[in-house]
């Protein structure tokens, strides 16, 4: 009787958390984990400006936020090479994906992703009654072309590609995306999650050009800024689709604290300089440990490396518990076959030096 | 041809920002104002402990927080003398409504609120499409009984009513409210917003119930706590109405360093007491200045006193202008008869200081 008369779509949905965090395998384990590799977190760091900033902005933080976030937009706009009404930052990419769905998808409507690409963009496009269509990886990297051929053939109304790819951390480059853009059938966005884009080959990244109201662009400061922890992202897009979000978004969701600690960040060229250089001397170092193991690592333009574990997801499975066990926390893809893989971020070397020790030792128990 | 393809709600929505920022208006005005006294924030600032967590929880913010939550909920719950299952935080009490609008709202649902009340509320109403339906405030307060007919007589899923109010500041005190919720239509939910509660009568408010599924409660701690920048919102309710949340929130929208400061801030209960101590200060000296002026304080349960002055909403208007040409933020109620009123937020005396020189400025100006 006094039940809550929620949505059919509501009743439809699973109660769920897209992603168990580390806390709650450390709680279970009763232990903290030695090495935190799982969740490409940047170890490195934010920015010691970007600390400074949001202490800072601590103790004005009894005022709001600017819900135009003017200075930040701006800072981004700058950054990126566009104008400020090309910008909209949000409570992370996560966030912002769900606005996107919120905005495009209704029931029954057609969305395009890869099998085994990020869940939190499927949960947000069920989340909103949207159907899924999802298209295998090819080669280890997710398909622009079968992507874009089935979103034409479902008629979707988004079509997600993360470049470079998680879980996978392949890259396409500027021409591949272009020839994508091109073959996109009219009214399909592409949602485009560049969320590892500060490790990609600058040089060889598709342009911003928010004249094209077929491409937004999604871009965080959880990467390789080192803020997962402030929970800022931002998409870059035609300025009509930014708009858009003013129609529906939290718009005091971002909060003084956060702005404050983003705009930092981004002024820090100097810290995300280092920052790319440690990524890179971190994958070939994991490259060095997983071969020393006889596990195969993929290329990656990314902060994380899959290390192929040679048998199959049920071997990739176990390694990733055994690790766990032993105290390093990684994750693993969830279709096959890159299910075959482990996912190891990188990390200050104090972090691998505990994958090194731990990984011949999780090896040799699961035999 | 690759125009988005809106759908119909997003398209018949516009794009707008529920509340315009001081900061905008300052950027309007080229500097910033001498006292911001027009967003109920706390002048009073937040806790010490709580500024010392969030620049800690700044070194370690490359890190994701918790997506479940675990300590706060916990605190929450032993702070409230409810269960942790009982217990959400989110991105502010305005992101916890989005969330309860989407669970509960489709297009053409009826959903009754006070005129003149939160229109952040209104906004996620509208934003999924549901009919609101609005009742005149009585005396200066929301009035319940109003509240409940309306609901019965449309059919509502949910009613709003915040307690203490805000803009008026007036409280209903445990019985009423304890009637309210025993006269609620079945299948309609009581969204009963208590942003203000720390500063209402603590031995006079309806009792916590999470075995209620008809009352889901919003606190936070952007007011008496002094986070507003810091966007960190709770529910309490019945576990199976917390636990819907989990079918569609930003899981990871709640970031480590507002996780952090929050816990901090509600452990430091020596501060909320010192706050509620200025506050009481405040409101008496505000009630004083407005006296002086010939303008009529009305009583308050919140951090803020609404004035009369006396001369409908055109005077009022005039005088929130007047006001902010002179440096100081003020906003006002947007329904008539409440319009005849400004709104002045409790602050440190420096800040009523400068109120105290200015206002009688402003009465002059606008004659």
């Amino acid at each position: 009787m006094t039940h809550p008369r929620y949505t059919d779509l509501a009743n439809a949905l699973p109660s769920t958390v897209p992603f168990v965090g580390p806390e709650t395998q450390e709680r279970a384990r009763g232990r903290s984990f030695d090495a935190r590799l799982g969740a490409n977190e940047s170890g490195f760091g934010p920015s010691p400006a970007a600390i400074r900033a949001i202490g800072e902005a601590a103790r004005g933080a009894w005022m709001y936020g600017d819900p135009e976030m003017h200075d930040l937009r701006r800072a981004l706009a700058n950054h990126l090479g566009v104008e400020p009404d090309a910008v909209i930052a949000g409570e992370g990419i996560d966030g912002l994906l769900g606005y996107i769905a919120r905005l495009l998808v209704s029931p029954g409507d057609a969305v395009v992703t890869s099998d085994g690409a990020y869940p939190t963009f499927n949960f947000h496009v069920a989340g909103f009654g949207g159907v899924l269509h999802k298209v295998p990886y090819r080669d280890d990297a997710e398909d622009p072309e079968a992507l874009v051929a089935k979103a034409a053939e479902v008629g979707a109304k988004m079509v997600y590609l993360a470049n470079p790819d998680n879980p996978m951390g392949s890259f396409h480059g500027a021409e591949r995306l272009a020839a994508m853009r091109a073959a996109l059938p009219g009214g399909c966005l592409l949602v485009l999650d560049e969320a590892y884009v500060e490790f990609a080959p600058e040089d060889d990244l598709l342009p911003l050009d928010p004249s094209d109201e077929g491409v937004i662009r999604l871009r965080t400061f959880s990467k390789a800024y080192g803020l997962a922890g402030l929970r800022v992202g931002y998409a870059v897009g035609h300025p009509e689709l930014i708009r858009a979000f003013d129609k529906i978004r939290n718009h005091f969701g971002l909060g003084r604290v956060a702005q404050a600690g983003a705009l930092a960040a981004l002024a820090d060229t100097a810290h995300l300089a280092r920052v790319q250089g440690e990524v890179e001397a971190a994958r070939r170092r994991i490259a060095g440990i997983a071969e020393a193991n006889g596990l195969l690592p993929l290329p990656s333009a990314t902060n994380f490396v899959a290390l192929d574990c040679g048998g199959g997801a049920v071997r990739a499975k176990a390694l990733v518990a055994e690790l766990g066990r032993r105290g390093v926390f990684v994750r693993m893809p969830f279709a096959a076959p890159q299910d075959r893989c482990i996912r190891i971020s990188a990390a200050p070397e104090a972090d691998l030096a505990v994958l090194e020790r731990v990984l011949p030792q999780a090896i040799a128990a699961i035999g």
